[in-house]
C-alpha cells in the first residue's frame, strides 16, 4: 500500500493553504470535497487528465487541506476539515463561500452514497 | 510617469488573490499596509533587496490586491481594501487576522505619518 505524506496539522501554514487554493480546478476539488465525504481522483476529475488530477491532488494534501486514504487499489481524497476547523477557524467554510459564489465548483465531480 | 497595470476590481479573480496572498512576505505587505495608508516599497521593504519588493509589489498589484500611485519619482503603494470589499466582502479581513495571529507580519513597515 502505498503511503502518502501528511503534514502533522500544527505545521500546515496559512500560505501554503492559500497557494493550494489559488487555482480554479483546485478550488473546485475543495468545493467538491465540503461536504465532507471521500473521493476517488477519478470521482472528482471528470474529464482532466489523471497526471492533471494528480499534481492537483498532491498539492492540496503536501498543503495540509487533503488526506489521502488507501484501500486495497484505490485511493479515496478528503479534505482535512476539522482539523483545519482547529487550525485556521471559519477559513475554509470563508474561502470556499466564495468560490461556490465565483462558480469556481466541480461539477463532475460525483458523490459516493 | 510610469504607468502600472491594474486590473479592474470586476476582474479581480479569487485565485489571484489566493495566490497573491500564498507568500509570507506578501502577507507582511499587505497586513502592513492594512491600515489603508500608502506606503513606498522602502517603506516596506525592510532589509529586502529592493529586486524581491518590486517582484512582491507586482505580484499584489497584478493580482488586483494593491494599487500602486505615482507622483514625481516616488511610487506609493495602498491596498485595493473598499474595492475588494466589495468585490469578495471580509475575505481580506479574514485572511489578514490569520495572518497576524500566524506572525505574518511586516515589522520593518513604517507608517507615512
Amino acid at each position: 500500500m502505498r503511503h502518502y505524506f501528511h503534514p502533522e496539522i500544527e505545521d500546515v501554514c496559512l500560505p501554503d493553504v492559500l497557494f493550494a487554493l489559488s487555482d480554479a480546478t483546485r478550488l473546485g476539488i475543495a468545493v467538491a470535497l465540503a461536504d465532507g465525504k471521500e473521493r476517488t481522483a477519478g470521482e472528482l476529475g471528470g474529464s482532466l487528465a489523471k497526471s492533471t488530477m494528480t499534481h492537483h491532488l498532491k498539492v492540496l494534501r503536501e498543503a495540509g487541506a487533503l488526506r489521502v486514504r488507501s484501500e486495497g487499489t484505490r485511493c479515496y481524497n478528503s479534505l482535512r476539515l476539522e482539523e483545519l476547523q482547529e487550525r485556521f477557524p471559519g477559513l475554509l467554510d470563508h474561502l470556499l463561500g466564495f468560490a461556490v459564489k465565483c462558480g469556481y465548483t466541480s461539477a463532475d465531480a460525483r458523490s459516493r452514497d
